[in-house]
């Protein structure tokens, strides 16, 4: 039986237009079509991790519209644990409203709905937990009391006091970001590139097409990505996170969890959703080794 | 009894969202807060009617989601009369999302959903029609075969063709514009306004705060708005048409049936939503005459 992977953050629901044009001030642009996705990243990669076998358990704040949405029993049916989720009956649970022009211009509108009470919550004690965009108090708690940290600001980096990210950095012992992120945690904390690998044995960065770069040990490991025929890029970045740290946890070698992750994302990739159209364990292990030839023996 | 009013267009389902501001390409904006109104002119119309104690008929292509939305409900309960609503279980129904941020900047996005299926269908023959927005081939299509035509053609007028605007404008008795859209209709059909006077009964052009001017055989009435402390403006419009086709039908002289909806129209301005606060026809008498004087016995 695996560890289980506590993954913190947002089960968002998700509505993806497709416009002629995106609305600026005082405009009214007609909508393509549009459908309902289940989203949000903490959800995407507990979804991810659960497909491929994995044991994980989702920390989140939703609404009193989230069973209704389905969405509650869709990771059920996943198998994620949710004996951790934060159930606020009069709040909405979290969404994003995101139109797409033509051209792939986004334009995205975002309600924390539940998640703005996770601040005021006192985080419980898990054993390995991945931190993926959340409320920065929240997470530099859970943090502190956490036997493992994986850490993923992401886009909510701008949302982080210096005193939480660097609370937080100082408990991690998995770093996730992509090159613009890295370079604004250097920022925010005064510190260089290789003062943060001094002090994060594991560092990932990801650089979209051109794939990541593994820090590990002194080490620099580069992982080129799975082509596929994308559709869709949204989800890559859960997929690779689902794929890397359920292989990290079952003590596969650092490049081999790098190159799972890869494998993973190339399926979020190639349908449109975050959590449409992803690998269990045997059809991940299949086109790994289309890609990267034999896969290792299990540890 | 009243004749039966039937008024054509769409039954639209509002997302109404405060933002702190628009998003425009490749923006991500937080969500303060957003609720969903029933609105469509059409049934904003068709419910200020029924509110005020008329008989009518709402004519609008719906989806298979409209019952569970609980709009269809709403409507029954008002005694909107919906035999002659068009039902496509497949598709979705009309929807518009309109993000408004703190210095009121508006950017809407619109989806037809079943309402682009109006084209294609036949119209039935109507004793007394009210074209809402809606689609100019149907709306061209009705106002042939009904005994009297008021036409607002609103800001859907862009999408008329010449041939279609032409067609209805000559079946039409009572003409209802704003002041950029009146200039719109001479432009596009080569007339001047001297000559659209000429053609239809009675044209109302509305000036926002300033009222509504009625031309009349001849003359032309000045109608003030009834000042309130005006919460939202959406719906104005419609709440006024519903109160001046219903004082209409009952043979109020034409100025009166200008106050009836200027008063009905203060109603609508006063809370959120497009449908909320719709006076009955004692209330709206009541801030008639603390406006413009006794109320006309009716004839």
């Amino acid at each position: 039986m695996d560890r289980v992977i506590s993954v913190v953050g947002h089960a968002a629901i998700d509505l993806l237009f497709d416009v002629e044009n995106i609305a600026i001030h005082n405009e009214s642009q007609p909508i393509i079509d549009y459908h309902e996705y289940y989203g949000g990243g903490a959800a995407n990669i507990a979804i991810g991790i659960a497909r491929l076998g994995g044991n994980c358990q989702l920390i989140s704040a939703v609404g009193g519209d989230f069973a209704a949405s389905g969405y509650e029993a869709e990771l059920e049916n996943h198998g994620v644990d949710l004996s951790l989720l934060y159930r606020f009956k009069s709040e909405k649970s979290t969404r994003a409203f995101v139109f797409t022009d033509r051209e792939h211009h986004q334009s995205t509108y975002f309600d924390w709905g539940a998640s703005k009470h996770l601040q005021e919550l006192e985080p419980p004690a898990v054993d390995f937990v991945h931190l993926a965009t959340s409320d920065s108090t929240y997470n530099a708690g859970i943090a502190k009391k956490a036997g493992f940290v994986s850490f993923d600001p992401g886009q909510d980096l701008v949302t982080y006091s210096k005193e939480n990210l660097e609370s937080i950095l100082e408990n991690t012992n998995m770093l996730f970001t992509n090159k613009h992120e890295i370079q604004r945690v250097c920022d925010m904390t005064g510190k260089c590139f290789e003062d943060i690998l001094a002090m994060i044995e594991t560092v990932i960065v990801t650089y979209d097409a051109e794939g990541s770069i593994i820090h590990n040990g002194g080490e620099a490991i580069s992982i080129p990505v799975v082509t596929v025929k994308a559709l869709d890029p949204t989800g890559a970045g859960d997929a690779y996170r689902a794929g890397f740290l359920l292989a990290y946890i079952r003590n596969y070698p650092i490049e081999i969890c790098g190159k799972i992750g890869s494998t993973v994302a190339s399926f979020a990739v190639q349908s449109i959703g975050c959590q449409t159209d992803l690998p269990t364990w045997d059809v991940m292990k299949a086109r790994y080794e289309q890609n990267f030839g034999k896969f290792p023996e299990s540890i």
